[in-house]
C-alpha cells in the first residue's frame, strides 16, 4: 500500500515554537498518519495529513468499552545530525500482540514503520536538538464502530501523532521517592497488563493520585494474587541491584514487557553483570534496603530511560536506598543507552534505525 | 442549571423506523444530551441537541488511556401507556462511584435524571410498544483533554444517547450454556471491576471470543486470586438456587453491583426465600449440578433481566443444570420484574419512576 501525502502547503506551515521546557505530550506537530480498517477491505487509505480532529459517532466502541491500544517510542536528533529511532521493531511487535489480546486487527509492521519514518522526516523541524530531548511518537488504534453491543468493533482507526518532549531530567539525574500500594492493583494474570491497552492506564490513575497526595512521585505495584511480589513502578519496569545480582520481575503475564527493560538486561549481561528475571517480594526489597544488600533500584521506560529510586514507602514506613542518591549502575546504564540513542556511542546490538 | 433545547425542527424529523428485530445498540434516536466539564467552570452548557458526531483531538485522553465510564438503563412503555424508568437513582449513584474510582468529576444526579427524563420524552416515539422491548438509555462520560501525560483529564464530556431495543427473548425464555474461563480474568480486587469503566469491557472481549468459538454464549468469570470463586457471567451478575438457599457472590470489590442483582435479592427476600451473598466456589456449583442440589442458575442484568443457565462447561466437562430447562424461580423473577417495569404489577418497593 502506498502512503498518500496531503501536507500543509509550505507557505501555510506554522513556525516551529521554541522547543524548551515542554510539558510532556501537550504540543503536537503539523502532521499525523491515519488509516482505517473494516472487515471487507482490511486496513486501507494510509495517509499523512495535517494534524486535526477525529470525528466519532457518539456510540463509537472506544468511548464506551475502551477498545484501544497504543505504543510509545522516540526519534532522537543525534550528535552527528542524524535522526535515530530506538528498536522500533519491538514496539510494532508489541502493538500487534496487544491487537491479538484486545481482539483487534493486526497492522502491517512494515507499513507502520514506513509511516513513522515518513512522518518524522516530514516534521523533523519539530525534533528538539538538545541531548535528552526528543520527538515522542505515539501510534494508537481504536475501535470506532457505532454499536453498544459488547463485542469487538468491526471498524478501526489507526493513527500516529508526534509530540516534541524536553529532557526528562531538567534538574539533574535525581532519584524519586515511590509509594508501594497494597490497596490498588494494576493488572492481574489473565488480564491485560502485558499489553498497552488503554484501560490499564485509566485503572492506574487513582493509585497515582493517592501516592501524590502523600508526597510520592510514582506507585510501586504489587502482584494481584499475593500482593507481595513487585511488578512495576508507575508506567515503568523496575530493577533491583542486589550485591551480586541485577534483577527485575519476570514477565508474569501482568507486567508490560518494556523495551528499555529488555535493553537493560542485554546491556548489563554484556558487561558481565549477573542478571536475572524472577519473583521479587516486597519483603526482600525492604530487607535489602535496611541491610544495604540492595545497592540500587531504578525504573526503566522510554520516557525517563532510567529513573533512580531513592526511597520507598510501604505500610507507613519509609525505606531509603543507596542513601537516597543515584547509584553508579543507574548512571552507567543511562549514559550508555542515551549514548546509543543520540549516536555518541557505538551500537553493537543494532538497536538504532537511522532515518537520514 | 437549565437544560437548553436545540431540537430537530418538526418538519425535519425522521420517520421512526419499524421497531422490530433490532440488533442491540445499533439504532439511535434523533436527539442526545451533552454537557462539558472543565476545572474552572465545572459542568456547563447542558443541552439536548440532534444526535450527531463527537469531535475529539487525536490526543484526547479517552483514545489513549480509556478514561471513560458509562451506565445502562431502560425506559419501558407500560401496558397503561405510561413511560417508566426502573430505579434510575441507582444508576446515577453507581455512575458517581465510578467517577470517584476513575478520578473523574461527579455529576449532579438530579440534573442528569432531569436530562434523561427530558430526552426520553422528546424521543418517546422511539420507545417500542411491545412488552419486552424498550428504549435503552446510555449515559457516559469521558476525559477529552488533549495530552499524552498519564493523569486524569482536566476536561470531560458527558452524553446520553438512546437506542430502541427489541425483546431480549425473541425465541422464548430459554437457557444459555456458559463457559467457565480459568484462563482469563475480568477484574481483580484493587482494580476497577466494581465500576462500569470502559476498560473492563475491552478486557473481557477475548474470553467471550474463546467461549463463542467453543459454542458457549457467555463466560463465567472466576476470581482473580484463587481462580476458584464465581464472580459474574458475561456482563451479568449470577445467582444459584440451591435446595434451601438463593445465593449470589458477595460484592468482593471486583464484582459489579448490579441493580437487577439487588432487585432480585430484595424480591426473593420479600417472598420468604432464604437469600444470601457469599463466596461460591466453582466446585460447589459443579457438585450441586451433579447431585441435583443446585436447582437453578441464572444471570441478572438490565439487558436480559433474568438469563437462565442450562449448562456450564468447566475444564473440558459439561454440567447440566435443571435438565437444561428454565426453572420456576427464574421464570417467577422474570415475570415479577418485567411486570413491575411495564406497569402490569404493583410496585411495592417504589422502584419505578413514571415519566408521563
Ligand atoms: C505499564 C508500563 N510499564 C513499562 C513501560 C516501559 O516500557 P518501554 O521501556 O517499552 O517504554 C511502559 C511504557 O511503555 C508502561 O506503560
Ligand atoms: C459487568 C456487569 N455485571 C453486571 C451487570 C448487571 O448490572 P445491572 O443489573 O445494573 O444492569 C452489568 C450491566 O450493567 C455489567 O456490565
Amino acid at each position: 500500500m502506498e502512503i498518500e501525502l496531503h501536507l500543509v502547503p509550505e507557505e501555510k506551515r506554522r513556525p516551529v515554537p521554541e522547543l524548551k521546557n515542554l510539558v510532556f505530550g501537550r504540543l503536537f506537530t503539523e502532521h499525523m498518519f491515519v488509516m482505517e480498517y473494516d472487515c471487507r477491505r482490511g486496513w486501507h487509505s494510509p495517509r499523512i495529513v495535517p494534524y486535526g480532529p477525529v470525528t466519532l459517532d457518539p456510540a463509537a466502541i472506544v468511548l464506551h468499552y475502551a477498545q484501544t491500544i497504543f505504543e510509545g517510542l522516540k526519534a532522537y536528533w543525534g550528535v552527528d545530525g542524524k535522526i535515530r529511532l530506538f528498536r522500533p521493531w519491538e514496539n510494532l511487535k508489541r502493538l500487534n500482540r496487544g491487537a491479538d489480546r484486545m481482539c483487534m486487527p493486526r497492522v502491517d509492521e512494515e507499513l507502520v514503520l514506513e509511516a513513522i519514518k515518513k512522518l518524522v522526516l516530514i516534521d523533523q523541524a519539530w525534533i528538539p536538538r538538545e541531548k535528552g530531548a526528543a520527538l515522542y511518537i505515539r501510534p494508537f488504534m481504536f475501535g470506532d464502530e457505532p454499536t453498544l453491543g459488547v463485542k469487538p468493533s468491526h471498524t478501526y482507526t489507526f493513527m500516529i501523532i508526534l509530540s516534541p518532549v524536553s529532557a526528562y531530567y531538567q534538574e539533574g539525574f535525581n532519584p524519586v521517592k515511590i509509594y508501594v500500594t497494597d490497596e490498588f492493583v494494576r493488572a492481574a494474570p489473565g488480564g491485560t497488563g502485558e499489553v498497552k491497552a488503554g484501560g490499564n492506564y485509566a485503572a492506574s490513575l487513582k493509585a497515582a493520585e493517592v501516592a501524590k497526595a502523600k508526597g510520592y512521585t510514582q506507585v510501586l505495584w504489587l502482584d494481584a494474587v499475593e500482593r507481595r511480589y513487585v511488578e512495576e513502578v508507575g508506567t515503568m519496569n523496575i530493577f533491583f541491584y542486589f550485591e551480586d545480582e541485577l534483577t527485575t520481575p519476570a514477565l508474569s503475564g501482568s507486567i508490560l514487557p518494556g523495551i528499555t527493560r529488555d535493553s537493560v538486561l542485554k546491556l548489563a549481561h554484556s558487561w558481565g553483570l549477573p542478571v536475572s528475571e524472577r519473583r521479587i517480594s516486597i519483603e526482600e526489597v525492604i530487607e535489602g534496603a535496611e541491610s544495604g544488600r540492595l545497592k540500587e533500584c531504578f525504573g526503566t521506560g522510554t520516557a525517563a530511560v532510567i529513573s533512580p529510586v531513592g526511597a520507598l514507602a510501604y505500610r507507613g514506613r519509609e525505606y531509603v536506598i543507596n542513601d537516597g542518591k543515584t547509584g553508579p549502575l543507574a548512571r552507567r546504564l543511562f549514559e550508555e543507552l542515551t549514548g546509543i540513542q543520540y549516536g555518541e556511542r557505538p551500537d553493537p546490538f543494532g538497536w538504532t534505525l537511522i532515518l537520514t
